[in-house]
């Protein structure tokens, strides 16, 4: 199948501020140009670009997919701590089937708010999996670790076989990632573990870091060191490729540290400002060369797993810092919640920007719209004034996910109804 | 024309924490009852409701609406003063037709994010009163003044006469308010003869006031006193219902001072951060017993007029302070979007809650969305997992302004094909 979405704004996300009005070829998986038509090329379909913007679709680098499940429950509490005390029972009642319905809802949501690739951190990962790939999105799967050194090699065993036929069936839309929770309930021989099979299988380490303050002074209680230290000086970030989900809490030290590893920050500042753990000075790391991506965390915690709205709210606190040097640019926030997410799930090479030989994962944006009018400035129409439900069109792969709104790999429908009732179960167990 | 929506989840906005399910009877501009059915009303026409939440429509309590001709222009800069250089000299060039245009797409938008009632301060309110009418919502229309005394009598006897025949036809739903710009554009007569003018003739005062630390620094090096203080020393505030919009930046004194006040401070969060203005406490301020209304402010600092966005972003900001006791609710968050806005405005005898009685402006919000799924706390799902594309129909006054996201009032490709036009027009003067 070759497709031609004709005479759209293009935004490739390949360089600082770059838009450009032209077609863009898709033959089958790839995208075959960008910009400037190829005379030779005869589409099977053609797609009137004239009203889109066109952008690499987004990508979501930190969730816990089947949280949602948990919205807008019991949310008004005080601190993380507080909330994890509500939200830790009900997930001990959690079932596989449980995960994977909620986890294909997450699917149409992600979808519909425009991302195809996110990194998830859950129990029941291989649920998760076959939600990816009903859905037909790309997944970064968490093999997710807690607690204690023995347990964790038993379920990194079972999982790695749970697993492994939906990585064979996903036409190379799932990764896996090695998620030992957070330094407060794992044991150091956990992270060390986990770094291992990290390197050993060239997978990404997944963790949350310095998400409160409470967590940063209860490790330097309890070790001497901050997070970043004690887990540089444990080993656990040497020699690996590593998402480190919020950091809201660094010292200067703990971004000079992180500088020199193959680290990213994910940012999640809707999460962190309701779970009131701060601001992270976002702008300071960027400038310091540290990547950043941008995700929604859970949806118990956000709530929703909309990265339009994750990017605005990026946007509008990366304008209140100190000096007005640091101030995240709109360019800045959309490389967040693109391609630096795809670098840090080591897949930067195969989606992330728009360019001839990259898998075709884009957005169509509807332009027509109230508030998008007059446009001026598209890359701060995207960050400041752009809804999640503008997006009109959602590939991956090369294959429509979404058209006129309309998800078509999953059935919302009966996908919200499977939840109400699983969710009512739950709440009864 | 009698209608009646059945079975639908209502938050009726009169008592924290109340929400039913049942049924609201509308006759002609009137709520008849809300809750219990009375089995003598024949309804012209029945909704089903079952899947719909209804609660009071939004009020927007501080905007421009004819900013919107600005958006995402030039709006990358460091401060409110930097940006405003540029966009002043816009102003300059700016006809009643050009405001007309953009007051028609901003009544648009507004109707489109469930807003029905709004407080501008603009140039030539004549025809953003126009548009009013037009898109059949309310509006409490500014009489905008900047700069010396002479000026702005000739101004305000100009422009209530422009405006006389609007107020006559709208049917109570134009209201007018005499809007001194700010402490830094206008003198300290002009705002003395504004109280005046709005206390002879029954209305509000609106002013912009501690927006950025530099309003605050220059206002005590040249008078010795705070925004409020000075205000309040030069007899403005007294006697008078006030809106000031902004208060980022008020010391103890200050919250002390207006509360004594009949003053509603605007909260603009959107604005704030993304002018570089800061963060307002607001749960401070209602703590101390202020009222708190929500504005969006202008587009072209926001970049849209987006009141599900401003409750989103008040909401995470309000969880981000110093004490558990001070982080707002979603409830307080509802409460500055509806009810507080319209009392701010003199107006919340008739609209603000679903009460029998009130006039009929409420929002239909269709919960059948997987971002809404499951929905557990309505108010924690409206102020953090919502979005304004949830809104199905919006009434204003008993009349349907929007059904299925079409708007019925105004012509929305027209109108944004005249904007384009009219802002390409404006760029070439």
């Amino acid at each position: 199948m070759k497709l031609l979405i004709a005479n759209a704004l293009i935004i490739p996300m390949t360089k600082e501020g770059l838009y450009l009005r032209g077609d863009i070829g898709i033959d089958g998986k790839h995208i075959v140009f960008v910009g400037t038509g190829d005379p030779s090329f005869r589409a099977d379909r053609i797609i009137d670009g004239s009203s889109f913007l066109v952008m690499p679709s987004l990508v979501n680098a930190h969730t816990h997919l089947s949280m949602g499940l948990m919205r807008n429950y019991k949310d008004s509490l005080p601190t993380l701590q507080a909330w994890l005390a509500e939200i830790f029972p009900i997930e001990d009642k959690l079932t596989a089937e449980d995960v994977l319905l909620a986890s294909r809802l997450g699917i149409i949501e992600l979808i519909q708010g425009g991302c195809t690739l996110f990194t998830d951190m859950y129990f029941e990962p291989q649920a998760t999996a076959q939600a990816v790939i009903e859905g037909g999105i790309r997944g970064n799967i968490g093999v997710t670790l807690f607690g204690a050194l023995e347990e964790n090699k038993a379920r990194v065993e079972e999982r790695e076989t749970l697993l492994a036929p939906y990585l064979a069936e996903a036409e190379g839309r799932l990764t896996l990632n090695v998620a030992p929770h957070a330094i407060y309930t794992c044991t150091q021989e956990t992270y060390q573990y986990a770094a291992s099979w990290a390197r050993e299988h060239g997978r990404v380490l997944h963790t949350h870091l310095s998400e409160t303050k409470k967590e940063v002074d209860d490790c330097i209680k309890e070790t001497g060191m901050t997070p970043p230290s004690y887990l540089a000086k444990t080993g656990v970030l040497q020699d690996v490729k590593s998402m480190l989900a919020h950091c809201v809490h660094l010292s200067e030290e703990d971004i000079k540290l992180l500088e020199t590893f193959d680290t990213t920050i994910v940012h999640n500042p809707s999460s962190n400002l309701k779970l009131s753990s701060g601001i992270a000075p976002i702008a300071s790391y960027l400038k310091a060369g540290i990547p950043v991506a941008l995700g929604t965390d859970g949806a118990s915690s956000n709530n929703n797993l909309n990265m339009f709205e994750e990017m605005h709210i990026a946007s509008l606190l990366g304008r209140v810092v100190e000096t007005d040097a640091e101030k995240l640019t709109p360019y800045q926030v959309l490389e967040m919640a693109t391609k630096r997410g795809a670098e840090a799930m080591g897949v930067g090479d195969k989606v992330g920007t728009l360019e001839a030989g990259k898998e075709a994962d884009l957005l169509l944006i509807d332009l027509k719209k109230s508030h998008l009018t007059p446009l001026n400035d598209p890359f701060s129409a995207l960050v400041y004034a752009a809804q999640s439900s503008d997006i009109d069109t959602v590939f991956c792969q090369g294959k429509i996910l979404m058209e006129q709104r309309k998800v078509r790999t999953l059935d919302e429908n009966k996908v919200m109804d499977d939840v109400q009732k699983s969710w009512a179960n739950i709440l009864k167990r």
